[in-house]
This record gives C-alpha cells, structure tokens and sequence, in this order.
C-alpha cells in the first residue's frame, strides 16, 4: 500500500481506515454499548463512565495486538484484553463489565459500517463535487462539435458535452445508488456469540446503541454477509463508472487524437526527453484500481457462503478486502475529481477529428436527403459509388458530389457536423433542467 | 449448458433466456416502435401495421443468424436484415421504414431489459415461494433446540427456528434490493448510433417506447453500463445467501451431524451400495453456483470501461455472462425451493448433538451464576478446573459439578438448552410479527 | 452459447466438447477398464468384449441422462445406469462387471483430461499457424517503420516487425507452456470411491488402461485440482496474449490511427451507412473472451478447497467452467488465426504517423547528438526551448533547429526514423534465427 | 495490511517484498547496468564506481518518492531522479551516465523479478519443510483407520496416512510447478523505452546484465505479461492446495468430528469462557488467504491486454498485487507449516467415527461377499432390507445379518475396516519410496 499511498489512494480516507481509526471504531462500540447497558440499569452507571473513559487508543498497544492477532483469530479478541486491562488498573469491579453480552465479530462488524457510514459523508461530498465539475464541463461545452465513437471508429457528431453529460449521469445514478443502500448496510451488528442475544443484550439495548451510533438496527447479520456484498458492489459499479471517464479521456488523449489532456500541472505525465509526451498518469491510476477493483468485489461475492452462525475463513477474509475495496474507491473518485478539474479541452482538434475522413462520415445524411427525390435503393447506391471514388481518388465526399450535379441545394448544410448532432442539445438541456431541479 | 441444464438450471428461466426469447424481444422492440413511430406521424401508419406484422420469430432463420453474425458482430445487424427481407417481400415500401432511427444496440441493449423485466416477475414469485417456505419451517421449529456453531465449532444452544429466520430476512433483503434497482435497471436502450438521438427518435417516441414497454425512459447508457453492473451485482448476492443456506444445510447433514436432511424423493442422493449416504445433492448444485457466479459478476464489473460511445469488446463480452448469471440465478432458487419443500429435520438428533460436550457448552452459564456468590475471577477458575476434569476423566461438567458441593441450587437448569438460547424465541417472534405486517 | 456460438467459439473446439463427445469419453474409459480387466483375468474376456461392445454413445438417451443427472448429482451415475441396461439386455452376466470397482468422480474427471489431451493436439496446430503467421508478418514488415507508443503516447519509432515478433514470441511462450504442464494435466482419474483403490483397480490395471488412453498414471487427484488449476491458468495465459493482440490492432484500426486493418472479407465490420467504418469486429470478438476468461479461470482456483475425498460442490462448479474455459480459448484463438491472415497494413499511414508531433519524437536524439558539444545539461536546455517553439509556432522541429545555426551536420539523419529504432533489426533477425533453429 | 500483518503474512515474505527492498532491488539494477556498461566501455569505469556507490536505499528519501510518484506515475521515475541527484553531489559527470539507456519499466519490472527470485529461494526453503512434515504425518498415520468422506458424507475406510499422501502430492507438484516456470519468470527486462534497446543497450550489455544478476535474457515483454501472470497462477494454484488441507483440517476439527486439532499452544483458538472450543485459527487464516488469492490471480490476468509498447493502467494495476499475491502466498506457507507442525490427531476418535453408522458403510462389502453365492441381484436386494432395518431398529447391520443365518464365515471380517481400505498401504508405500528416490 505504501510506496503508491499517493497514486492510487486517496490520503483521507486511507486515514478513516486506518489501523488506529478501526480500533478507535471498537473502542467506540464499546464505550458506547456499556453506557446504554448502564441508562437501561443493566450496570452500574459509575462503573460505565470508567470504561467509557478508557475507550480511548492512546491506551492501546497496537504492536501487541498485531502480535496477539494470531492467537485468537480476530482484533477484537485482544483489544478486548487490553481494554479490559486498562479498565482493570482503573476499577477492577468495573473490567466485568467490558464488553458485556457482546461478541467479537459485533465488535469488528460494526467498526466496519462505522468506517462505511464515514465513508458515506466522505463520498457524498466528493461526488457532490465529480457533479458539479461534470455539469460545467457539460455547460460550457454544450455545442463543442467532436466526433461520437463506436467500436473505436469515428460513427456520427456529437457534442463534446453530450459526452460529459452521459458521465454525469452516471455519478448521479451512483448516488441514488448509494443512497438506495444505505438502509441495509449501516447496521448495527450486536447480537452476542451466536446471534441469539442474550440477557445483557435485550433489544432495548441494542435499539439504544443503533440509535447512538446513528446506525439502524438489525439482527444478527454474522453469516449473513449480503450487506457487505451490497456495500462492495456498490462501490465496484462506482468505480466502474470513473474507469469509463478515464478510458474516454486516455484515448482522447492519445497522440494521433488530441482532443482533451490532463492537466500539465507540476510537470505530471510530462517527460524532458519526449516534450510531445503528455502522458493520461490521472487516466493510468484510475485504470488501474478500475481493473483490480471488480475482482476485490468478487472477492466478497466468494466469502458469502459462510458456514453456521459464523465462518471459518470467509469472513476473516473480508476484513482486508473491504477495506482495500474502500481505499481504492477513495483513490479514484480523488484522481477523478483532478482528472476533471485540471481537463484541457482542444476544441479545434475535435472540430479538425471530424473532417479526417474526409466527409464520409456525412455519407448517411446525403443518402437521406435524396432518399424521397429517387428512392431509397438508387439513393444508397449512388453514395456508395460516390463513398468509393473519394475513398479511391483520396477526395472529399462533398467535392465528388458536387461534381455529380445531383438536386441536392444544401450539399453545404449536409456535411456541416452540427446539422448532424440529432437532440444533442435537447438531452444535454433536459439532463442540465433536471439536475437543477434536483 | 446442456448436459446440466436441469440440474444447474431452470428450465423455466431458460425458457425465458433461449435464442428463440431473446430474437423474440429484438424484434417486439422493432414491432413497437414502427407502431409509436407510426402514431406520431412519422411513418405511415398502414406501412407500420406491416412492420408489426412481420416482428414474428418464426420469421426469421436462427441458423443464418448464428453465421451471419460473425460478419457484423451482433446479432441485430443480421436480424434487421433478415426482417427487413421479409417486410419487404410483403411490401417493398414499408421495408425501408424497419429499425428506423435505432442502431443494434438499441435493439440487443433493450432485448436484455425486457428479458430482465420476466426474469423480475419469475423471480418475485419464487422468492415468495422461498420466504413462505422459510416462514413455515421457522413457525415449526421455533423451539427447536439445537447448536449454534462458531468457526465450526459447538457455541452456544440456539432454536432452529433462529437459523431460518436469518436465512428468511437475507431472502426478504434480497426482494428489496429488487425493488430498489428496478428503477435504474428497467430501461429503455433506445438512443441511435451514437447515443444522441435523431429525427426519427424524437424524444416523445422514446417515451412511448418506454411506456408501450413498461420500462422506464432513460437517455443512452451505450457505454455507461452501470445499470447492468448492478443487476449482476444484485443477482450475484441472492445466489449468495442461496449458498449460505446450502452451505449450512450441507454441514448439517454430513454422517456426524446429521441434524437436516434434502427430501428423500426419487433416490435423489441416494446410493444403493453406500444405503447410509445422504448426498447433498441439492446443496452440491446450489454451492457450486454460488462458487460460479461471483465470478460472473466480476467479469461484467470488469466489463465497464467501456470506450466512447460504444465499446470494442467490453460490450460483447457482456452478453452471454449476463444470460449465465441469470440463469444460474434461475437454477439456484429453483434448487433451493427444492432443498426447503423437501427438508427433513432430526430433532431429536440436535438435541443429542448438544450433549455432545458433555456440557461443557454450558460451562459459561455456570461461571456467570457463580460470579455474584464469589466473584467474577474466582468463579471463571473454578469452573476452568472443572472443565479441565471433565475432560480428563470424560465427565458430565455437571456431574464435576455436582460433586464439589457448590452453592448453585439451580445447577440442572444452568444445563438445560432452553436456558441458554437468549432472546432467540423473541428475535424469532418479532421476525414473524414483521412480515406478516408487511 | 448458441447464439454466438460462431462469433465467440470455434466450431471444431465445440465439437471437441459436445455433450455427446464427453459422453463418449466416459464410454471409451468404461470400455477400456473392462478390456483391461479382463486382459489382467479380473473379469471373463468373453463378456468384457460385449461391455467394450456397448460404449457407444447411440446406446444412450441424452434426453434422459439430462433429466437424471439432478438425482445422482452427476452425469456418469444414469450414464453407467444406461450403459448397464444396454448390456444387460445383451448379457446380464457382463453386465455385473460394468464400471467394476471405478466410482463417478473416476469417470467425469477421466473424460475431461481425454478431451484436454484433444484439445492440446487441435492447439498444437493452431498455435503453430499462428507462429507461421507472426513469423511471415515479422520478415515482411521487418522493417517497416512505425511509431511505438507508452501511455497511448507516441514515444520513439520501430518497426512493425518488431511488434509482430513481440506478439511471435507470446506465442512460443504459450506453446512452451502447454509442453510443460502436459506431464501434470494428462492424468488418469481411476482411483475408486475414496481414491484408495480397491480390489478390481490393482495399480496394473490403472496403469494399463492410462497406458491405453496415452495418459500419464496418478494417485487420486479427486480432491486435489491442482491439475485442473494448471491447465485452466495456462489457457488463460494464452487468451490473455491473444487479447493483447487484438488490443493493439483494435487501437491500430482506429480511424485516426488507421495503420492496419482486418481483412475486408465479406463485408464484416462494414456498414452501407457509414461508409469509412471499419470495424475490429475480430478484435472485438477476441477482446471479448480475454474479458471473460480471465474470470473463468478465477472460478476453477476459487474450487480449490475441496472437501475430504470428494467435494460436496466445488467439484460441481468445475465441469462447466473447464469446458468454457476450453471453448472460449478454441474461438479465440480461431479468431486471431482469422484476424493475422486477413490483416491489411497501410504501411504509408504508419510512416505519415510518424511525422504527427513535427519532429519532437526526435528531440532526444538531436540532445544526444548535441551534448558532447556543448554539455548534457546545456544541450538539453537548448533542445527544451526549441520544442516549446515548435509547439507554439506549429513548426517541425527540424525547421526550428535549422534556422538556429547550431553545429549539426546531420540534422536530417537525426530525424529519419530509421535512425531510432535502436536494436529492432538485430532483435528481429535473432528471433528469427532462433525460431529457425528451433 | 498492516493489523493483519501476523495473521494473514508472513514477516520474512513481506521484508522481501517491502517499499525498502523494492528499492534496493531497483537500485541494484542501475548499480549492476552502470557497472556492466563500464565494462564493456560504453561508460567510464571511474564514474560507473561512483554510481554503483551511490546506489544505496539509505540515500533515498522515500516519503520523497511517494508523493513524486503521482507525478512521473511510476517509482523509477522520482527514484531515478534522486538517485542522479546523488550522484551528481558526487560528480556531476558521473550522474550523466545514471539509468543510460534503460526505461522506468526496465527498473520496475526487473525489480519484481528479482523479489520472485527471492521468494523462490524462500519458497523453495518451506515447501521442503511442508513436504517433510507431511512425509512425516504419512509415515506416522499410515495405518491409522479412519472414513473417507464424499460429499461430506462417510463412504468408506482410508487411512489417514493415505489422505497426508495425497496433501502431499500436491505440495510435491508445486514444486515441481514453481521449476517448470522458472525458466520463463525469472527474465531480465532492459530493453529501453519501446523495447527496441538502443546504443547504450547493446545485446552485449542485456546479457551481462542478466548473468550477474542471475536472471534469464529476454526480449523485450513490456507489454507481453505471460511471464507475470504464469507466475501468479502458480501461486494462485499452491495457496489453492494449502487451502484444501486447511479445509479438511477444519472439518475434522468440528466439535461433532474432533479427529485431527491445530496445536493448543499459547491459547491459541481457545476460549476461556467456551473450554471446549477448539477454533481452527490458522485454518481460517488459511482459508481466507485462499478466498483471496484466486480473485488477485484473475486481477493479474485481466490485466494482460496491454496496449501497444507499454499500457496506460493496466501495467500499473499489477503493481501492487503482485506483490498482494506473493505476501498472502508467503502467510498461507508459514500458517501451513504452523497447521501441521501442531496437528494433534485423535486416532481413537477416527476409529469410533468409523462406527458411526452401525456398520452401513460395510453394506458394499457384504453385497459383494453374497454376490458369488446367491447372484449380485439377490445379494443385492437382501442386504439393501436389512440395511433399511438396521435403521430403523438403530442396530447394528452385524446383528441384523448375523441373525439371517447367512453363509457368510467371515462376517467379522467384513466389517473390519482394515479390510476395506483397498491399496491405500500400497499407495503410501508407493508415495514414499518416490520421493525418497527422488
């Protein structure tokens, strides 16, 4: 993770799931689970204040239960040591009651969706944000001609903010995604040993708890694990949509194209020794988590099948991946936003892409204009000859036609790329329209 | 897929799925927008009315199909020629009003909703089937006694009735999440070549589509394919908690546990030389889906990135994946409606397996009745020497117990399983309450 | 897979792996123990040749295997119920030494590796096409000149030989690989129920009848897979490269690009309408597969863990995997064989390409050639402003330099690409060379 | 990572695999090209002496580094860059001939194949410890009775000296494996910026280069990643065999089996409020290592389509798992020698397991002993009903058959289990004395 911290990451939300702020999450439970037992008279309310007071990972040997890991199997099982440790150097009666009724896997769970629920407000900004730099980017070049692509071949005019507006659809719809989740994801999982509860757990406590921790409330969810796939694959899909921005613009980029570039800023992407290089480093990072993501997702998919009341195996191997999955989304939409911000757009490129087949790709246009003067079929074939005699004698399109003395009196008009756009303008409005309505 | 395709499939959502479906909804989207292109005056209405009548799959000859495709690269451009072929032979004119204004993957995009769109319905029944079957086996062994296992080991005493009613809500997750996508998933491809419209699809003919189809109208989603990711996605959990369940049935039913059973119909997992064995058919089938189609999904996340406005492979690699997803989808709830109508339950074997230990399963319910009467640390000792004896001498804890003359009138009861389930009966209740209020 | 069962597969690999061809394997294995058996005196001679008489797969109802297989729970169970019946209405004696000691697994897994060790022979062929083709590409375009690109960026010349000759020796990798792992993969399975063997399968007869088949003897690998592991990676391996292939003529054929093209056969990837689209439909086909293959082979190692001596699922989840692992690799290398031989190479675009950035491809040479006059660090400096010149003037950079009086005799040289391409001749002639040798 | 870093990697592996020896590995390569280009006088000896000293991880501010790479997007760029900063407060002559000729990929990708050389050397180290340990349980357990189990069910006697054999095979093949790939893996890349070489990249210099760094020549494979994914497989492949041991060990170690135990040592999987939990920690770090690993396997391969001389995303997407897969790969070793370093195996228990079912899992046995006497049908049909009454009385089939009045002398026999345990010896045996010829 470390030495590319900076490529593919994002710094931020590295640091929300970092080691110290996974314990501080179960510290958190813990604190929190131990207060609630107190309000509702299930402990001594003096003797929660100091377990709350301990919850803290300052007090926490990290190294120690990097080690002790191994021995139990999970984190919590030695974080639960050591806290009640802690406690116990404080008020011996108070360490019983560490951690009463729970389980580890409440402990480790519920640090996740923690994380998750942080995640969320984090995501929901940048999102805000990749929206705000997708819709200007569509405004202001709502009616910059370029050329629509289809398997990689030049097909018919678009504007280049039609473009950026089917972009934005996407994060628009990956929020309403996000959004459409949260309902199962951010849950509390407290539900003891093997999901049962038990006496120190009634539901008033863990209702009380969820509500603490603004979480909803559920039951045990320990080896059912669809909510994590949920959550997985919503931010696979998510990342799945950068990636598509990216691989537009890293072709677009490309030196026999020339359209848009990443911004030049310090030197990035450039070379001394090739100053024609502008390198798509932005387009290459979010490739790159693009192409590795959906397998961490699958990943998860894989670890659903987990055996009795809990796993052995496939839910210790969620722990990482979620948290890779979450880093590497973190890492993207960032890219992203600096993929967006610092674009260049070269509109005269895109204006010159369109005429390098030398008109052809205006053949259709001219196909339909005569189309009701002679009839579909002799429209067609007269095109196709006139199509492979400019091909052949290395002419425009236009210029073979014009020779042809057809009834055609706005020739001009047709080869022009913005009577070729379709609604263009109208999708890229109705798209802006609601979004404001929004 | 043939050899398995009753035993990894169902015949019904293969039906839904075949070649003969999926030509059948291309050529329904081509029927129906001649007929809404017609209303809105942009063709003949009378030529239309031929169009429509031609949209029939026994038209068309699949075998050219399957060979021609490999000179377009999908199957609408033989398929529209083919229709087009027989229009015209009806009526030269009309012919030239086929496919109007669309392009193939209009045509192939929408084919895949529609089949969506019946996948959906199938599936709502049978996850009702699925719940109602859950429901009935959670009301019924709602005081079953049996063991709660962690990391494959005895845990603590739990009701059978606990463990289906977790299976019950990840099926009742899994028709929300439904419900939840279907906005998003269920729409409308219907843009032209490259995603921008045209004249002859305006944006009242789309809608009309839309309508006429009962999807939802949506601007192009060529290369934006978040939509499909996500019904994968969705698809790719349900079979998840499907194997979860298979999963636990299939430990449950191995020689030394032998709590749960597949119904014993037709032989099914029988063995004439082996008479003991019980084979986890059902379950062997439905876990090796589940093994298969995490996998699925990933290649249709990995399938995103798709180039401009129409991708060079990443859209092809699409179509027959989704069809395997949903079609192991259908063959995993049909085996798991098969596993549940069928389970046999070995009550008396769940309780027997709970004394496996010898009590020692209920050594925590001693420790904590003896904690108040001399402290928590001393209590926890004494019991871990008792346990430590039991073992040795391959006792009852509570025959140790009972010999060290302890103050624990109700040492009986500590070991009764009934004792010792937690709040499972009302987990279990408030399941029940919840979804027949639903 | 029907549909597309010409654009994604080949037809002779699909044949290979049909239904009926696998039951024929299982037939050949049931017919050659029961020969060997009788050769060593385990069963009478007389009766095993009518057993050898009845393996033939027009014995057998498909239709009914299909529907039988869900109550076995796999294919070789009512397949040596049908065989049986055949016999014994020919013979009720012979008929009690069918399948005598061999267990399902033994018969599934068998029949599997005949078709690998099938497959092997069909690849041997085809990739040696390929190599045939890539060796004819790479003496031909030997040296022609072509830009070679990092990022998407053109960064220095070559040849297109020596991009031939990098995709050449993939191949021979591939073909090395395929020897290597033969002696691991082409493994009998007949090891009985638990893989201990037994009376009837003394290691004589095993050895004969893997001596028989041509295959190499094993232990039981029933729930071991490596092998299956080994073959499905080495598959994936070769469609990656061929994807990599595909990639760059996908990325070559764009128009803006337009250096090579796919064979104009036929029309395929041309449109009436769009007159200068040329589309990758191989490339698109192939791109396709190396998508999903990759996913595929994640399938067959995620079904590694399988339990005790036989899986309850995992093994399941192979037998359609392996196949479509097989059959993807069958079309995708039938594909590219398609793709090199009709490829069209427009060797004077690949040079006007080379003058795109007006020189500043060659910015270092001319800094190499500078700098033992004046000082690396000067040099260098001198060359930067040049270029930036060049940029903002829209110059060639040779005209830039030229008007600035520098000490340069040959100029001209320093910008003739056949200068750059560094050891491409050398490295091209000694693959060459050593594939001659070979 | 990093809280996991003891239960899920091993400290050796990651050391290798660490930020610092990554650089030092990268550095090595520069110090070594320098070094060979002054000897084969394309650089001056003196200022080569300089580099080579200069090339040390401890002059190299990698926090530096991390926040360049966004930058450059690769390591070699800003790590070049410090290096000739180095070299130049040396001698700034000397700092031109810093990283001549080579291409940041050239430094990346050889550093990686010098970290595989490396686990190789490590690998080799713990296989040997896998294989003797289970050489030694082989030996051990030879005879020790115990069921083989299909689909989870008991199906008849193996010993379990014949299942360590069969674990050990597999470990046998990945050795054997890792060899075969050797020759293909470890391959020096230094073939400059579009794998032409170049003048300071003689062949001469490549071949130096690579014998004093012990790898193979090659060609240039930039963009041809057979190599790496080949590798990753055969990882891929070995965490898969481990996993399956893992597998099995968990399953015996279920309360309801307790046949074989992880080693007890410092409480490791116990539970002081559950005594008789055995959890099978490093079972399930195992096995979440193998629900990983296949999944960062296919995120290898999936990267293979890399475009033209060098990719934009996908070459940097295997950074980092690579090195994922070899760190979870060097965990999965070392918590399978721990497994079976502290197997404690439970002998008795296999042997009452054996009597689980009254004597059903003899049926086969008797219906083959009755067969030559009263035809296999009749035996057939007699033992079958008193199988079924053996069930339903809960006796023993012994005692059912024996009050038939059977002409079956060695009843006794028949339900030994040592007499069902076909060549399982012989197997051993077998296994054994290969390997100590080996």
């Amino acid at each position: 993770m470390s030495l590319y911290s900076q490529y593919f990451y994002s710094d931020e939300v590295n640091e929300l799931l970092s080691d110290k702020q996974s314990i501080a999450q179960m510290l958190r439970l813990e604190g929190v689970l131990a207060m609630v037992q107190a309000e509702l008279g299930i402990i001594p309310a003096d003797l929660a204040e100091i377990i709350v007071s301990c919850c803290r990972t300052d007090f926490i040997d990290i190294e120690k239960l990097r080690a002790d890991l191994i021995t139990g199997g999970n984190v919590a099982i030695p974080l639960v040591k050591q806290l009640t440790r802690v406690v116990k150097n404080n008020n011996v009666e108070a360490s019983k009651y560490v951690h009463l009724g729970a389980t580890s896997q409440d402990i480790v769970d519920t640090a996740t969706v923690l994380q998750i629920q942080e995640l969320i407000i984090w995501l929901d900004e940048r999102l805000d944000v990749l929206s705000q730099l997708l819709l200007g980017l569509t405004k202001k070049y709502r009616q910059t001609l370029m050329v629509g692509r289809t398997l990689l071949q030049q097909a018919r005019p678009i504007t280049f903010g039609l473009k950026t507006a089917m972009w934005l659809q996407s994060i628009e719809r990956a929020k309403a995604r996000i959004k459409s989740v949260e309902e199962r994801v951010l849950v509390l999982q407290l539900n003891g040993a093997v999901g049962s509860g038990n006496a120190y757990l009634p539901k008033e406590v863990v209702q009380s708890v969820a509500e603490m921790l603004e979480l909803n409330f559920a039951f045990s969810w320990q080896s059912q694990r669809d909510n994590m796939a949920e959550w997985a694959s919503v931010l696979g899909i998510l990342v799945g949509s950068l990636g598509k921005i990216a691989k537009d613009v890293s072709l677009m980029m490309q030196t026999e194209v020339g359209e848009v570039f990443e911004g030049a800023r310090e030197g990035r992407g450039g070379s001394s020794t090739m100053p024609h290089k502008r390198n798509p480093v932005l387009c290459a990072s979010i490739l790159a988590n693009a192409n590795r993501v959906p397998h961490l997702v699958a990943s998860i998919l894989s670890a659903m099948s987990q055996e009795h009341e809990r796993s052995a195996g496939l839910w210790h191997s969620e722990w990482e991946v979620m948290s890779e999955i979450m880093m590497l989304t973190g890492g993207t939409v960032e890219r992203s936003i600096e993929l967006l911000q610092g674009l260049e757009v070269d509109e005269k490129r895109m204006l010159a892409n369109l005429e390098l087949t030398r008109g052809l790709i205006y053949a259709e246009n001219v196909s339909l204009a005569l189309a009701p003067k002679m009839g579909k079929i002799q429209a067609h074939e007269l095109i196709e000859k006139a199509c492979k005699q400019a091909i052949a004698q290395q002419k425009h399109l236009k210029d073979i036609l014009s020779e042809m003395s057809l009834d055609l009196p706005n020739l001009e008009e047709l080869f022009m790329p913005v009577h070729s756009i379709g609604n263009s303008l109208d999708i890229i409005d109705e798209i802006l329209d609601n979004l404001s309505n929004h």
